[in-house]
């Protein structure tokens, strides 16, 4: 029995570890761990992905809210992704065509192999996988109803989906945009950069959920484009098929505390 | 530089520490750190109280909910919350009396002396400091508006705040009560301990708040009692005075997530 542990700014969280069960390096280094008490983790370049136990809360958030901001999403982007848990949550709102966008085919493999939380997803015929950096493929693409980005931290792979051009070239391409906005609480200058850079869209909001082993379990999300309204009529589609989400939950998210009601003013 | 590391079931959080400001043992091993990014912290028997950093994130939520639930709270008793920071959260609300019964006098000490989140409060000519054991404390007492157990976690010196006898004799003594009830997360048995034992209200809520250095980050908090309404007309009172709390706040905290509505679907 050993420790993994992963530190922020002044503080760290250890996940025990029965055993490690696959590493693989490349573009990222690839670490999946059976965990003591949360199931199967997936680690990227040192830094937790998700755990089994509660990759739901980050995903069932990530994805429904903009889902169900949009009044008839049927063509969806994810960007980055592909442990497949995103595209498990977009299939259940039943969409024509979901595209994956993520540059690691590795994660592709070694989650489906070693994990599963894509529940067959990835394999599903409405789903295109394409191998490749998000920005790039969007500046080819054509339009989505919805894009949700699921990407790691704004460094190394992943620094091309946070800049201005980016935030731009998505506004376009959308009406509905969703990305992971970092921890407001000890990734600060992460998360004001993404508000800084995010100026292109018409309407921005941000939106909070709780997210147990991600830095200090307060996790962070934007949504961005034509977000006037949710369609909460359309919650029958996943209920009873989800374990944190539900319209209370969504409805709520969006009420932030003082600190950060403070911190987000400049959208 | 060195690390406090706290242990849960299969995980942990650990803080960095600049160094151990001061140390005594008694009734329960206290231990004030500076930490490198928190502020001071407050440890007890090894377990943290809280950081300077999101103290507030838990004393106005433990404090305000139940607060702005009461019609006019003049009488209150914390039970408890020897830090004082409950008691600076309870004074904005212009009560007429306010009881502390703290177990261990030390921590009211050692609190005043090495951090002063009370800001002076407990020195406030309104307050009565009883050192005590809270229950029996409550069994001659006479009647309170509101109550609120800031306690440690349900055992050693807290453990007879979580009891069915205290939950019963504590329904008869306010018409509004709060206390903290730990990880819905990852202490399942201390959450629905605390469901279990506390039938003797008349109406029970459950509510979450982040607290970013407590287990995995999600609290939660018992209110009991006559909970009908939420006197929102009175925010004006801590209005400009919070960090945390809001009256946005006070109504999503009791959203509860998919997998918690069924836990809590006895109460």
């Amino acid at each position: 029995m050993e420790w993994f542990t992963e530190y922020y700014d002044g503080c760290a969280i250890k996940i025990k570890i029965k055993r490690k069960i696959a590493e693989k390096d490349g573009l990222q280094k690839i670490e999946i761990f059976e965990t003591s008490e949360f199931g199967r983790m997936l680690v990227l370049d040192g830094r937790i992905q998700f755990t089994e136990f509660d990759e739901p809360f980050y995903h069932e958030m990530l994805v429904h809210v903009p889902m169900l901001t949009h009044p008839s999403p049927k063509k969806v982007l994810i960007i980055g992704g592909g442990d497949g848990g995103a595209v498990r949550e977009v299939l259940k709102h039943n969409p024509d065509k979901v595209t994956l966008v993520e540059i690691d085919s590795n994660v592709i493999d070694m989650c489906k192999r070693f994990i599963g939380i894509d529940e067959g997803s990835l394999d599903d015929a409405r789903l295109d996988i394409v191998v490749d950096d998000g920005k790039k493929f969007l500046e080819d693409s054509e339009e989505f109803d919805v894009i949700i980005v699921d990407s790691t931290d704004p460094v190394n792979v992943s620094i091309t989906l946070f800049d201005e051009d980016f935030f731009d070239l998505a506004s376009r391409k959308c009406s509905v945009f969703c990305c992971q906005s970092q921890s407001p609480l000890i990734q600060r200058d992460y998360f004001r950069m993404i508000l800084k850079n995010s100026v292109s869209f018409k309407k921005r909001r941000v939106y909070l959920g709780f997210v147990p082993t991600y830095p200090l379990g307060m996790w962070s999300f934007l949504l961005a484009g034509d977000i006037e309204r949710f369609y909460e009529e359309r919650f029958w589609m996943i209920e009873g098929k989800t374990k944190y989400y539900n319209p209370g939950i969504h409805k709520s998210a969006f009420s932030l505390p003082e600190w950060l009601k403070e911190e987000v003013k400049c959208i």
